[in-house]
């Protein structure tokens, strides 16, 4: 074990949540491919790459620890360090729901999980949630309070494309019960996955700021 | 701000995440009530009581700081930190499913969300969901592994009693897609409450024996 720095440390364990943001960005838009393009390989993609986001997890709360254990903490690290366990928590639920997409995908194919007329909800949908996940990447970089505002913005965008959804679902869906589960459930792990990605960026704000609103 | 001792904190945050449990538990049971008796004041209640959790989540993440900083933190202490940590979130995230239960209840009121041919499925979601969330609230009190390690037949019970609703909606469904889809997402809800629940008891045994897995 190495006997880096405390700044060292710190930056290495940013570098793994930034990993797992990318991670976590890249997870969304392959399931979206999947899941629109109708992309077996895609979805089996993105279930084979969900066990480096747990590892990621893993050790980036390993670390910390290990980092607070050789130094005197202050207020402020500890504030980190409970920023750090959330983060990492919520880009592996990130994660995980990017999987849950694929299932559906992979449950049906070869038939497509989104009928013609769900399409453009479903591509408006993954659309803005892609959007939050790479905004939320560059926050974690920039720290920026300001990036981070801007998410709420897309996440109104996929709360109300799933509104859409659901009226659409339940006024005369021709495609039976079963489709409409499916596509329901689906925008519900875009909403959540949303919802985390939101939490990410609300964690760095609080790093910030000490203020938790966005 | 008081002088405690070290130990009294930790009996302190130990004493938070408790009382953290039970409120879980009483909101699935009381979201069970508004479901399965479509009972509007039952759902009230749930919404009504689950900023107390948010409230004690934001308490036990408060302290932790306060209690580390003032303490040269050995390296078990900081695992209780990222445990807590856990505990918190995920007892916070076991109200807001209550509440989402207790939403579409609401949503749906005076008709009920449950239709005569889903009760037993729902019930015994219900019951198994609110064994979990006692068993729980247990184990946080216990720490033992044995306690913790029953709590995965449970959450079986839940996985399979959604597998079953799920089949029977796609099955023949009679009172439509809309009802469909609300007892889809209801089933989902229960289903990540117990996950949610089955994870805290897995912090538990980590913080009790040093391995995750239940």
């Amino acid at each position: 074990m190495g006997r880096d720095s405390y700044d060292e440390q710190l930056d290495r364990l940013t570098g793994v949540l930034a990993t797992m943001s990318r991670d976590a960005s890249a997870a969304i838009r392959t399931a979206s491919t999947a899941l629109l393009d109708v992309d077996r390989s895609a979805a089996e993609r993105v279930l084979a790459g969900d066990a480096v986001l747990d590892r990621l997890r893993a050790e980036a709360e390993a670390m910390i620890p290990e980092v607070l254990v050789r130094h005197q903490p202050v207020a402020s690290d500890l504030r980190l360090v409970v920023c750090a366990l959330r983060i990492a928590g919520a880009l592996e639920r990130m994660g995980d729901l990017a999987v849950h997409v694929a299932k559906v995908v992979l449950m049906r194919h070869p038939v497509g999980v989104v009928p013609e007329p769900a399409v453009p909800v479903l591509t408006a949908m993954a659309g803005a949630a892609t959007r939050i996940a790479d905004k939320t990447t560059v926050v974690l970089a920039t720290r920026d309070r300001l990036d981070a505002m801007q998410l709420g913005l897309d996440d109104d965008e996929v709360d109300a494309a799933q509104e859409r959804l659901l009226s659409m679902l339940v006024t005369d869906w021709p495609y039976g019960v079963e489709s409409a589960i499916d596509l329901a459930l689906v925008g519900r792990y875009y909403e959540r996955y949303a919802d985390q990605a939101v939490n990410v960026a609300r964690q760095v704000v609080y790093l910030v700021t000490g203020t938790i609103r966005l």
